[in-house]
């Protein structure tokens, strides 16, 4: 065992621990607080186990889980950009990108190369398993605003277009959950939680 | 695609939220709120990747990381026993076996059984994963809590020989690990926070 490796390894970890702080627009169930980056990277591991049966293509769980376990890393320092901010969306590439050398970094040469790899395939990467996270990413605040009868979506002043535009990504995915979506946005609207 | 798996396999989704409400004894790095079970299973999932090299023996690192992330979902139902309250653990068996049940049997047949299978094997299994996972388990708030100096065992006058009672379940998964531990309980047994 090579101690600076482990005292790298174990820098990392409590580095991250910062995830848990990184407040997303997203409110848990029954309208409780909102959800942090940490929650939500666990519930899209869980459920991208179950529910990859749904996947379009084959995937390696271990590695699609991964993703979505780490792909909000970054947001320790880049904060979270919330899907429907067009200014922040603006310069979010960048400052994600510098997090990501900063965070990553603290990691020995090979975890680091390789964790930042698996950040960048799930951010514009085009395989099953970045399809997939991707997939968990978007379904995962549709359920949670769903089941609080779209009061995200209120607040906000989000219309039908503003969701479907963003869950195109959902589609390379896994196309039954993108059906799941399609039912959920058509309910929500007709409720008036979303715009038409 | 069958509609009642799916709808099972939802309702588990939207029930096992209830996970980021758990609260546990551990305080967040500098010395924050106390951290939830979502957020320690989430840590302890990206843990068990990176230290994977540190297991004593070879391990599925997808059945690893489940098993880390699915570990508390009973205490939804069950709530959080603290590792150093003798009284909780009397029950702790027995109240969580009931909490199994209602909640993995949320999930379709197959589901419910695997998910069932991968908690008992990690609460009482001798198998490689369990072993690492609860490896995972003890030294994920350990890290946390040296990082506060000790505060948490400061707070409730924990002893040495309580810490590594518990941990003695670290040394069947890693060695490299327990072997860290025991050197950050000597530094704080040296600073007070510990009692020797």
């Amino acid at each position: 065992m090579s101690q600076d490796r482990i005292s790298k390894q174990i820098n990392f970890i409590l580095r991250i621990d910062k995830e848990k702080q990184i407040e997303r627009q997203t409110h848990l169930t029954d309208h409780g607080r909102r959800e942090n980056d940490a929650e939500h990277a666990w519930h899209m591991a869980v459920m991208a186990y179950l529910l990859r049966e749904y996947s379009n293509d084959r995937i390696d769980i271990a590695k699609t889980m991964l993703m979505c376990l780490i792909h909000d890393i970054v947001e320790i320092e880049a904060g979270d950009t919330y899907a429907y901010d067009d200014d922040g969306k603006k310069n979010q590439h960048s400052r994600e990108e510098a997090a990501a050398d900063h965070i990553f970094g603290l990691l020995p040469n090979d975890q680091r190369d390789e964790l930042r790899a698996l950040f960048e395939e799930f951010d514009s990467g085009n395989t099953p398993e970045a399809n997939f996270a991707r997939a968990m990413d978007n379904f995962q605040p549709i359920l949670l605003n769903n089941s609080n009868n779209g009061s995200d979506w209120r607040e906000h002043g989000v219309s039908r277009d503003m969701v479907e535009a963003r869950q195109k990504r959902t589609i390379p995915g896994s196309r039954v959950i993108y059906d799941i979506i399609e039912t959920i946005l058509d309910k929500n609207v007709k409720k008036g939680s979303l715009k038409a």
